[in-house]
Formats: C-alpha cells, sequence, structure tokens
C-alpha cells in the first residue's frame, strides 16, 4: 500500500502590492500518522540543497511506503530566496527588519523576547500530569504547545501579527506537530555538518555526517531549538516532581548540506539517503539506520569559534574545509593590494591567518572579498568522536 | 576663557579594500573635566537631524564657554551612511550582519549573548566598596567598567575582533567617560520625542520634548541602555549591602528629533537649545534649564505599542505624528487597488486601520507603500503626565 | 448608460519560487472603443501617487460615462515596489539588472540597442500606404506595431525571454492600443510637472501643470517616448513622400505627481481633476478641457540641468521645489561637520550650491544625504511661458 | 637595471560623509616609457582573480626589468568592492545609479549619449594630419584624446561631475596613455575566455586562452571599446582620405580570468604567466610571446547568445563552462518543488534547457537559483578556429 499525499500552501509574507509569497507543504500519510517528521528546506535564500534532499525524498517514499508519517516544505522561504541583488541571493536576514529567518521562532515553554506571547508553564504541566501516563504527557503536552500557538495568534489580533511572527507561526504550525524535526540548511563554503541537540547520539550517528556540533538545550531562536527545547523543558520539570522517565519525547536538527549556493540533483540523492537512515532510526520508515561510514568528530556549539577577518582583503583559503588544523597552521591569507610598498611584491600584500587552536576547519566566508571583522572560518575546537 | 577643543577618529569599520571608515570626535574641554557629557549623532543612516543639533551647539560653544565638558561624535557611523540604494539610506541594519546598529552594544556589568565578555561584577564592586565615599566608588566603577572595556578588546586578539564588538567598542570607550550620554537619532515620519531612564524626571523635564517613553533598568542593547542600566546595577547592588546612597550616577537618553531623512540647520539651532536646557541641567553648562513650554506626555516602553500593517498596500495617514487619539478612531488606510471589483471603487481598494486603544500616535512607517505585517505606526498608550 | 468594465492580470515577473507577480489591468468600455487611453502607475516603485490618481479616476467614471475608453494599471510593477530594503523602496533599477525600469521599452520603429528585435520601417509602410485614408494609416500602422510587438515575442521563443523584453512586452502589448499614454510617476522631492511632446501644446496645456519639459521625438527607452516617437517616426516618413497631412496620431506624457514616497487619496482627487481635462482633450471623455489656473513654464528636456553634489553631505534645501532662481542664488547647502577645524564651528561645515543659470528648480534629491556626484537638484533653464 | 617603481592614488568616489574610495596604481618605468600598457583589475566588485595576476606579474616585474612601461590599478573599484549584502558582493551595478561600472566610459571620438561632452573629429584630424608621420599622427591623437578628458573635466565645472563621470575620467585619464588596455574581469561561473578586438589575431594568440569573442569596433561603453575604437575611428578616417598606412595604433582586451568570487594567489601565478606573454608580444616586456597550448576558439560578440531562464528555480548544470554542446543537447534543469504533483516526484519539478544552437557554453549565472529571464547561461556559436 503506498502512502496517501496531501498538499497545501502556507502563506509566509504578503507583499505590498498584495501578492501572496507561499511554500508548498506536502504531507506524506503512511502507514500510521506517528512518528511524523517535518522536514524544510531553503529558510535561507542562498542555501539551496536540502531542496534536492526532499525531491529525492519523494522519488524514495514512492518506493517505500513510509511507516510513519512526513511533512515536507522544500523552498520555505519566498521572501529570502527572492532578495536577489545583482548575481546573488542574500537571503539569511530579512531585508525589512534585519532578523536572521533562523532566529525569530517562538520559545514555547519560555517569555519570547520580543512579544508577550502566551507560554506553557512546565512546573504547572508537570504537576497536573504527575500521575498521567508518558502517552498522556506526550499528546497533553503537544496540546498544550498548540494551543499555546493558537493564543499568540488570537492575541495578534489586536496590534497585528508583525513580519517575524506571521513567519514564525506558519512554520512552528506544522513543526509542532512532528517527533522529528529537520531542517535542511547549508554552511558557506563547507562540507556536510550537522546541529544535533546534546545527547541524541544514536540519531545523530544515523546520518552519518562526520562533523557534529552539540546543541545545549537552550533556546536561541533557531528551529531546531525551537523544537527540542520546550520537550527538554518538560523532561526537567518532571525531573524536579521526581519522574525520571519522562524523555525528551521530540528532536530537532539543522542539517548543513554542504556550501551555499550549490544545488546538484545527484548529491540530493547521497543527502536523501542520508536523511532516509535518521528517519529509520525514528521508525518513520522501516528498517535500521546505517552504521556512519566515517568516525564522526564533534564538539560543543561553545567550542565551535570563529575567526573574524584581522583586515578587510581578498581571501586565499589553504585548508580545504572538514580539514583537521594544529594552533599554529596557516589556514587563509587576506591579500590587499594597497598594502605594496615600492617595489610592490605580492607578499607584501599578504596577511596570514593561522589557526588559532587544534581543531577542524569547517567553513569559510561565502565570499572571496571580506572586509574586517566578518567571519573569515569557523571551526571546531576540542573535538572528540561521538 | 573660551573652551579647549580637540579633534581626533574613531575607527568604526575597515572595508575590504583596506579603507577605514571613521567618525571624527571633537573634545571641548571646559572649566572642568567633569561633568562630562557624549553626544553622538546619525548612528542609524538615515536618522540626520542631530548632526544639524551638534553643530548649532558648536557654535553656542563659541560663545558660552561651558562650566564641563563635552565630547561630539556627528555623523558617528559611516558603515549605515553609506547603506544607499538608489534614492535612499537604509542605516538602520548592517547590510553585511543584519545586526541593528543600536542594538549592539556591550552589556558592561552582564555577559553579552553574544560573546564570552568579561564584565564586572557589580555584586563584588559593593562588597569591595563598602565602606568606601561616594567619590571613591564613582571614580572606582567607572575605571572598573573601563578595565572591563579594554579586556574585552584584549580577548578578541586570539579569535579577532568581529564588526559588532569593533563598532561598539569604538562608541563605548567614549561613552564610557561620560556623566550623560546622548544619542541623538529620530522617528520614521514623527514629532520629537524622547526615551529618558525611568526616574530620570526632572533631567527629562530639561529637555523641552513632550512625548516621553520611559526606558526600565533592564539591557536590551541600545546606547542609552548600555550607559545607565550598569550604574543603575550598581546602585542596586549597594542596595543589597544596605547602602542607599549611591543613586545611579550616570544617565543616557535616545533623543528623537522629527523625522528620519529630515535635515535642517536652523531647526538644528532650536534642537541645540533643547539639548543646552539639559546639559545646564548636569552642570555641564552654567545656568538653570528651561522650564518646558508644553505639558509633558510620557509611558512607559512597554506600553509603546506598534501597528503591524494587516495587510500590504499604500499608506495614506489620517492624523499628524504628535496626535491624541481615541480607541475606534481611523488612523490609517491601507490602500491596495488589486482589491476593487467590477466597477472598481476607490472604497473597495482601502482598508481602515483604527486605534485599538486611546494614546498619542507617534510615528508612522518612513515609507507610504509597505507589506503586510511591517511596523505601520507606534503609539503610547496609558499615557500619564510627567 | 454606464460603462463596462473588464478586469485582467498582466505577468511581469516570475520568482525563482515561482511566483508570478502581477498587475491588475481596469478596462472601461465607454460608448465608443476609442479613442483610448492608457494610464499606468507606479512603474518605478517608490512613486506612488498616481495610484491616487487612478483610484479617483474609478470613482469619477462611475458618475461620467466616458465617450472612448480607457485602460487603467495602477502598481503596474510589483517588482519594484518590493524592492525594499529597510525603511525604503528602492524601485528605480531592477536589482537584478541595475536596469531603470523605465528605459526598458521596445522602439518598435527603430532597432533596439539590446535585442535584434522587428521593428517596422516607416518607410516602407508609408510607401506601401502612400495613396491610403488617414484612417487606413492610422489602423495599419497599429496593426504594424501590434505585429512587431507579436515577432519580438516569437523571436524570443528559442532563446528566451529576459526580464527587460518580458516586462516591456506586457506593457507596451496594453499601451500600443491607446492614442494616448500617460505614465503616472514622481519627482524626487518635486512639484507636480510634465513631461509633454514637442509640439503638443493644447494638450499639454489641458493638464494644468505649470511645470513643462519638453519631449524631442527621440527614443531613449522611456514609455511616452516608446508611445509617440514611431507615429512621429511615420508622420516624417509620410512627409518623405510629400504627404503632410498624416500627423502624430498617438501622444504620450509623463506625468509627475509631486513627490517620490509622497500617497494621498485627497490629492489624488485633484490629480484626477487634471487627468479628466486631458481625456476631454482627446474626447474620450465628453466636455471641454479646462483652462490652465497658472502660467506655464516650459523648456526643452535638453535644458533641463542637473547639479551633481560637488561634495558628499546632508543636504540642507533653500527654495521649494517650483520656486524660480536667478544665477547665483543659494539653492542648498551641503553639510559635511568633517569638515570643521578646531574650535569647530557650524559655517565650516557647510558648502554653499548655487544656481549656475537663471531658472527653475524642479526637484531635489529624495535624501537628505548623497555622495559627491549624486543629483543634488534638477532645474529647468532657458525657461519660456508654453 | 631594475625597473623605476612610483605608486599613488586615485579616488573614485567620495561618500556622503566625505570619505574617499581611492585605488591604488603602481607605475612600473622600464626601460622606456614605451610602449605602455595599462592594467586594471576588479572594475566589477565581485571579479577577484584579475588581482591576483597582478600581484604574481609584480613578482615577475622583479625578477625581469621591463623593456617598455606598466601601470597597474589593482582593486580598481573600492565603490563595487564594497557592495556587500549578506554574503555575497553585487558588484556589476552601481547601488546609485544602477549603472554598470564597465559600460559608463567616454567614447572620446563620438558623442556621449549621457553628456554633452567634448570629443576628437577624427575627420578632421585626419584632414590636418594629412602628411605627417605616424610617430606625428600617434602622438598628436594621444594628445588631442588627453585634451578632450581635459576639456570634459573642466565643462563639468558649471554643473558638476556626475558619479560616472567622476570614475570614468579617473580610469580613462591613466588608460588613455597606454598602447594595449588589459581589463581584467572574470564570467559568473565560467573559464578563462577574452574579449578581443577583432582583426588583433597575434595578440589574442598570445593570451593562450582557449575562447575568444571577437569585438567589434562599435562603442557601447565598457573599457576595451573605449581604449581601441578611437583608434580605429582614426584608422577609418585616414582611410577615408587614402592614406592606408595609419592602422589602428592602440588595443584594448577584457579578460575574463575564470568565475566571479573565486580568487587564487596560486592561479594568479598561472594568470601572470598569460599576461607575460601578451606583455612580450606588445614589446612591453623582452622575449617571444608564447605559443598557444590549446586550439583556440573563437565567434563574434554577435554570436555570443545567451538563454535567459524560461522559468524561475534552481539551476542544476549539466556541462562544464567551456565544453562543446551540439544542438537539443541537455544543458541546465531548472528545479521548482512547487510544480511537483500528487504524488509528487523529483521528475515533475524540472524543467529542461537544451542548446538551441551547436556551440561552446562559456558560462552559468553565478548563483544556483534564479528568476524567469535571467541569464541562465551564454554560449558561442558559430565558432570558428582563430
Amino acid at each position: 500500500m503506498s502512502a496517501r499525499w496531501e498538499r497545501r500552501e502556507i502563506v509566509l509574507r504578503t507583499t505590498a502590492t498584495g501578492h501572496r509569497l507561499t511554500a508548498p507543504v506536502f504531507w506524506c500519510h503512511g502507514r500510521n500518522e506517528r512518528p511524523l517528521a517535518y522536514i524544510q528546506a531553503n529558510v535561507h535564500g542562498g542555501e539551496l540543497q536540502g531542496n534536492a534532499a526532499i525531491l529525492a525524498l519523494f522519488d524514495l517514499l514512492e518506493k517505500e511506503a513510509p511507516r510513519g508519517s512526513l511533512l515536507f516544505a522544500p523552498r520555505v522561504n519566498p521572501i529570502a530566496a527572492s532578495q536577489q541583488i545583482g548575481d546573488y541571493v542574500a537571503g539569511v536576514y530579512d531585508f525589512g527588519s534585519g532578523q536572521n529567518f533562523n532566529r525569530g521562532y517562538l520559545y514555547l515553554t519560555g517569555p519570547s523576547r520580543a512579544s508577550s506571547a502566551p507560554y506553557v508553564d512546565v512546573d504547572a504541566f508537570s504537576a497536573v500530569h504527575r500521575d498521567a501516563t508518558l502517552t498522556e504527557i506526550r499528546d497533553g503536552f503537544r496540546e498544550a504547545l498548540k494551543a499555546a500557538l493558537h493564543a499568540i495568534r488570537e492575541s495578534a489580533a489586536t496590534w497585528g501579527l508583525d513580519t517575524r511572527l506571521e513567519f514564525a507561526l506558519a512554520i512552528q504550525e506544522l513543526a509542532v506537530e512532528a517527533d522529528v524535526v529537520l531542517d535542511l540548511h547549508t554552511g558557506d563554503r563547507a562540507p556536510r555538518y550537522l546541529y544535533a541537540p546534546e545527547g541524541a547520539v544514536a540519531a545523530t550517528r544515523a546520518f552519518g555526517i562526520p562533523f557534529v556540533l552539540e546543541v545545549p538545550p537552550r533556546f536561541a531562536g533557531a528551529l531546531d531549538e525551537a523544537t527540542f527545547v520546550p520537550w527538554n523543558d518538560l523532561s526537567e520539570a518532571f525531573k524536579r516532581v521526581a519522574r525520571s522517565d519522562v524523555r525528551r519525547f521530540v528532536d530537532g536538527f539543522t542539517v548543513e548540506l554542504g556550501s551555499m549556493n550549490a544545488f546538484s540533483l545527484a548529491q540530493g540523492t547521497e543527502d536523501a539517503k542520508r536523511i532516509a537512515s535518521v528517519l529509520r532510526y525514528y521508525g518513520i520508515l522501516d528498517g535500521e539506520p546505517d552504521d556512519p561510514a566515517y568516525r564522526i568528530s564533534s564538539c560543543a556549539v561553545a567550542d565551535y569559534q570563529s575567526i573574524a577577518a584581522p583586515a578587510g582583503g581578498l581571501v586565499d583559503t589553504v585548508v580545504s574545509p572538514g580539514s583537521p588544523v594544529k594552533k599554529g597552521d596557516l589556514l587563509a591569507r587576506l591579500v590587499d593590494p594597497s598594502l605594496c610598498g615600492l617595489p610592490p611584491r605580492s607578499a607584501d600584500a599578504v596577511i596570514e591567518v593561522r589557526a588559532p587552536e587544534d581543531g577542524i576547519v569547517i567553513l569559510y566566508h561565502a565570499f572571496a572579498s571580506i572586509p574586517k571583522g566578518a567571519r573569515l572560518l569557523s571551526m571546531m575546537t576540542r573535538v572528540k568522536p561521538l
């Protein structure tokens, strides 16, 4: 029996001329409604490859009817995708508000900074549900989160729904349903790497992605955090009332599928295999996840460090993203011809940038010309095997 | 005896081609080094009028040698001032990072979110200075704040100074010296209005500005907060060790001098008079502050509310910024001709926006065309006389 | 008998996410299909007021059924209208191609620079139609122009329709039908003024707009030229075969309705009256055009001169747009505080800009801060009464 | 004897805050002042590689003192280099004026469209110099061109120097001195290719670049044309007075060094070798030019055709830039997931783009997401060996 599919459109923004910028949402109903995965791509306008992964998953699901269900939102941000000036898409920050499109989600178990939004009090919830079954807790808490989203939408009736809220609600109203959320991004110039919730080791290994940044359960606005932090808060609240059996029921991952501005259907097939393995882990697809083909290196997000360019200039990279480096290794040359004296020599134009610590270079700035102080590169430090 | 002047340049950014974007700083040494005012203008690239006020203050100081001293930084943000696309300057958000240029300052008595920055522990400071004189406390705390700034700069030696830090440090290294800080901004389409620290009533009245938003002592990244919140924290810490004589020694104000993209030397003379009155209040100029010519209306910043545009469209404003309105009053028409049916009638294109509460309309969106969800207007509610 | 209305949508652009950016077109069929006016507004994204005029014309046409017919395209450029960065719309140049949206139309009686587009050879046409009636000539030439547009669209089948062509064709396929075209724009900071074809004196007077720039019959890419220059070329071609009775049958005007970023429904009613007067002149509405209320000043477009800012700085304007000035009169102060020496004086910061000739100041740059070399203001010179 | 070097700065723009955006110019005086080459890089802000070539030429000139002289302007456009929004530089079009930075140069032997600029009348010049020696003609004509540039600068005294003129003059006042001009650009996603003046076969072969677009002697605003077209006009004028010995004395090339946003010092060494070979051809370096290592393919610029994207979407490229293709070959897939039906299949999302003719694919759009109608790719057609 093949899966049953539905499609609808969500509205992310309405322009000044009244055009509704929508994203298509494809809902694949498998043999069971749950577990349910929510997979979106391209929330940053220039991070394209996740769309190829989703298209390849469409084809995979035609061959392999899922045990659970899946919600897909490719090209989820039509606003950012059209922030094209000249040749390039500048899709991270909203041209209207400066807001990073992946930092404006709502923290449903804590008051959001920018709004007097309703939220779920996990301690009150755990007190009331102290003797409930795990299923009652899971279902009840999800209903509570959905009620909070509904209340936020309602409370905007008086003063209006601002662009950040409208965007966040459109996406979180889908994501809140899921048992696992995959937010498909890319790095700047980067290999595949992964932001994974602390402690989700087995799920993380199922991705088979060699570089992992472990995200602590603290909300800073991203979708992965907006997904798993409330469930982590719930688990902690139950511990405070002496129930240690309430684990974090929901996970959220930010999956970085290579470099910004790269798009390949062929690579998408490979990416879909990685994602399928995770879906097997979560019981959404049948079968067992793959064993990772590589040794997996991880570090805490706090140990994922960036070098701010010590000068403005052209960027001549030295190592391939994904390479281990030792403290003092040359990582990049910043080149400014105006530094040349007379007679001019190329060496005069070069400022060398070296590794401040041992680690793994994960990404370089997407463009090979940057002002002083922009992020030149980011690297994992205090790396350990996962 | 006339004042002694010094001038230097601060560097706010270095471009990819190595050009240093600087701002001129003019230091007017009066009869005494203190009290000292720091006055900057145009941190948002399109908010111009503060520069006219500073120029008029230059002329005023030639006639009237000050008792204290003053530091002026007109055109303090050459980065934002050049974010000009087509006809207009888009100067609020950094094109490179999305950062609001007035939300990236450092909280020197609390850990900054985006950096592991050193900071001053006010409780440790108050414990050590429990028996110190007020002068010792004031001078000692200022030195501690300066040491924190220095330590932040030093700690960036390893991984580099990012654009936000470089910008914030350049300005805060000046502002930290001051007894009062005036950050000269404008609204979008607005009258003169003022963000003033809660409780600074007499100083606030000295401005003679009819609309006042009272800022609580909580840090959210703006320069006024970065200025007065640490001193407020200090005062609170001393209260915790039972010394109630340590008042908040330093104030910070955001002064909104009319509308974005307006610039008038003649109006600058009027604005300089308002500022001179405040400088008299703080003892930087001789004489008494002016009595306000108008009744002053105030509300808490939390009661300063914005209407998000309920639809995309053209904006036909109905009341003048600064007008009191009653709940239900028509405030604006949003106009979208595509809403017209057949035969088309202008009324079909109009969505009326009415006041959700009683209050005073302070500003309208700067541009007369906006997408759904953008801030259409902001208004004071729960207004009370100051 | 009231007019019959139709509505359809034209597509101006399809985004990278497949969203079609459309404009609504309202066709008012009066007692006769001809004469036909085509009236569009807001082809530059920040020039808004024409939309108010069109809405007011809708209401006027409900009261007064027209003798001829009218085609309206308000908000005709949804691409430009969404080029909003921060607070402002930068709507003149296409973010993707740099193209001024009002310089990319096709010259249907001469080869377009950027395309090997088919065109109508007026000399061949006049040779063939040497003995035709005026009606045959008019109708035949219009069909020839339409055939050229059709052929251009067809010829793009192989290599594709680029964004400029797609935009131009969508609009010119409407405009080509008309006997008079009004393209509603605004100046930067300006009064109402008018670009009118050379020689169209009576029609021009019917607008009652006090400032007129006379456009020679030479194509430079704008819609008014794209409209009337082919018909002028035809008239000239017939003169070459000794028929002087073939006047220019079609006129095109660019109507500047005040300042960019101003929008007022109330002013729109006034603007609609001006346009209605012109429609009476052309026989599309019944009755006689109004006599102009003011003396009308005109000059050739070649005598409409711009002052490039002699320095970067803040702009303090001195005269109201629309004011007559004498050579040597102060027009603006450019203000750069970094020019101040010690002690700083406001006068040091000021560079005065004076009129190089007698004339009438028509517009100032829209923003009060500009780089060196940007258009500071434009003024009519060699002004004569119309 | 080693070369003597000088350095100076040219000013390309002065910002609204008075900052002068400059480029460094390095003048290498060899054994003779002539022949002289002018080599600039990065006039489009995102086209970086030419800077690496210039730096490598600096090192080469330290080892090998030149016979003639060279003028270098790396990073010649600091305006464009700072047009960075988010991660990318949008450096082709001036944010202020929409002007393509490589289309605003002055045509010194024909009236420029946008200015009433003085120019040199080649027919008058050839009449006067009918009996002059070739050296007198060459030197005299260069002086005439320089006088025209001077007159243009002077004539701007009244109404001011606009940004386009200021930029063009700063560069052309250098380039006019040269016997050969190399303007170092890059394609979007492209191999090395070359725009060469029609007929300059031997010089063109000296580059050893496999793909050549032949530029006819018609001015369209680019620097290569601004360089050689006046000298071509002169040659033609002398032919009209029956002197066929006056060949085109000066050549200009646009050298495309790979892809936008690529920068490699190592590749720069290779690029410098190509340029050195050309400098040998022109007698600026000693020795003979290299024989090209590859078969060189060429076509007329008119046969260099672009495919406008037939739909908006993600771009999955199929062939490597530089590949020959046959009519009907698949070149790219445009991918829009919103085209998927139910159940969704990846194939539904794909629009195939095939070669309309035989040819060689030279470049793909720089970004892998584009709106409908943007240039998807460009290819040479009617290719012939050079």
